[in-house]
């Protein structure tokens, strides 16, 4: 298992009309999650898609609203990988408010596609090298 | 079983650097759907919060992205309600593209919060009128 | 002069913690503003980047802000050509409430890319034809 | 005069079909850094709606765009008070990218509004006095 935090604070046009982050921006949480749990790992998702030409659609999403965020709050985004990716990366989320209290959680999962084909493929090699390291 | 369609634009603004309408945005989609659908059986949400001190917070959300949605394309957002709502309304929801392909499931279960006391309630009675007349 | 009227709800999403649609959506409605103007014209935007491989980058954007637009309210986005697109397209715009009251007011500058040759250039001869039926 | 930068990474939710950051995200940028101005100069405009009952609405708003910010850059806001706010608060912004390329200016400003009565007011005496340690 490998977990990374990162912090992100709510901003005023992420709020709603209820004072609460808008039920649809926590994609965009899980988002960064996932990116910067990446980069800890030297995996930059730019290159991925600039240099390697492989992308990460987004195959399903789960999320459940356990409390609100108020604006300004700076949120703890925690990402969770319980396996080695392999055919896909499954992601966990936990986010927590200030206070740490857990808020939300997240499921994300994605897999590969090589750009050049259009065709879906497996985790690649060096990727796979870069997680490993993880666990 | 009650159904209700409703069309949407897919806009720049919503559209990411892959060409697709961004994962995150679908839950807006869903969203516009419910709303809509509400607006169908004449329930203006937006009265329910001014005028009946009730709102719906989301307490869950599922998406499945089987396909991508591109810029400029005109969605239908369909929004199914299989039971009537009591302790909480469950939406589905399935998303079609301009070729009435499916490209997207998604669910989303809202509860109902009484604004003044804070607590959650079950369906007001002159909102389960107006759920009961589309059953 | 030409100008085209288009209606746009105010969603949830859209709206922020002060109730108000936030400060920043308005470019949102400039752009399906000028779109829609377009469409109207016989231009498909995306035709544009598809298959002219023209694109339209964004110069200038300006903004007032006159009266908040509400959770719900279907505004109407006036788009205003007061000239013929030459080297750029200079669009203006009006935003009305329900009450069609004057809300705000914009302008956004937009200019012409090839797309292949990463070159500025001024209008192509058969867009330019159909902004001069509208004149 | 008084400065202040602050970075913000572009996240793909952000970008948008041409690959850049949407021409309607500056003024989300925008908000970064003027809030994160105050929150350097002790002023948590959090705590202005929430203790002082006093909120600042956008009059008006003017953007221009130099030069695309890509995916993943981590952008520089930069916030620039040339004048003590009195009436209304004029921030102007100079945006960034990697290589430190302006790529964007902008200007927002704001007027005090007392929430409970509703009117425009003047910059309360408190707030008078944090920005003044910043001239």
């Amino acid at each position: 298992m490998f977990q990374f935090d990162f912090k992100k604070r709510v901003r005023y046009a992420e709020t709603d009309k209820m004072g609460y982050l808008y039920y649809g921006h926590y994609a965009k949480l899980y988002e960064i999650g996932r990116v910067e749990t990446m980069r800890s790992l030297g995996i930059a998702y730019k290159d991925l898609e600039d240099k390697e030409k492989i992308m990460l659609p987004v195959l399903s999403l789960q999320s459940r609203y356990l409390a609100p965020a108020y604006y300004d709050e700076e949120l703890t985004i925690r990402s969770i990988l319980e396996e080695l990716p392999y055919k896909m990366i499954h992601f966990k989320h936990e986010i927590f408010n200030e206070k740490m209290e857990l808020i939300n959680t997240g499921e994300v999962k994605l897999f590969f596609i090589n750009m050049e084909t259009g065709k879906r493929i497996s985790i690649p090699d060096n990727l796979k090298t870069k997680f490993n390291t993880a666990f």
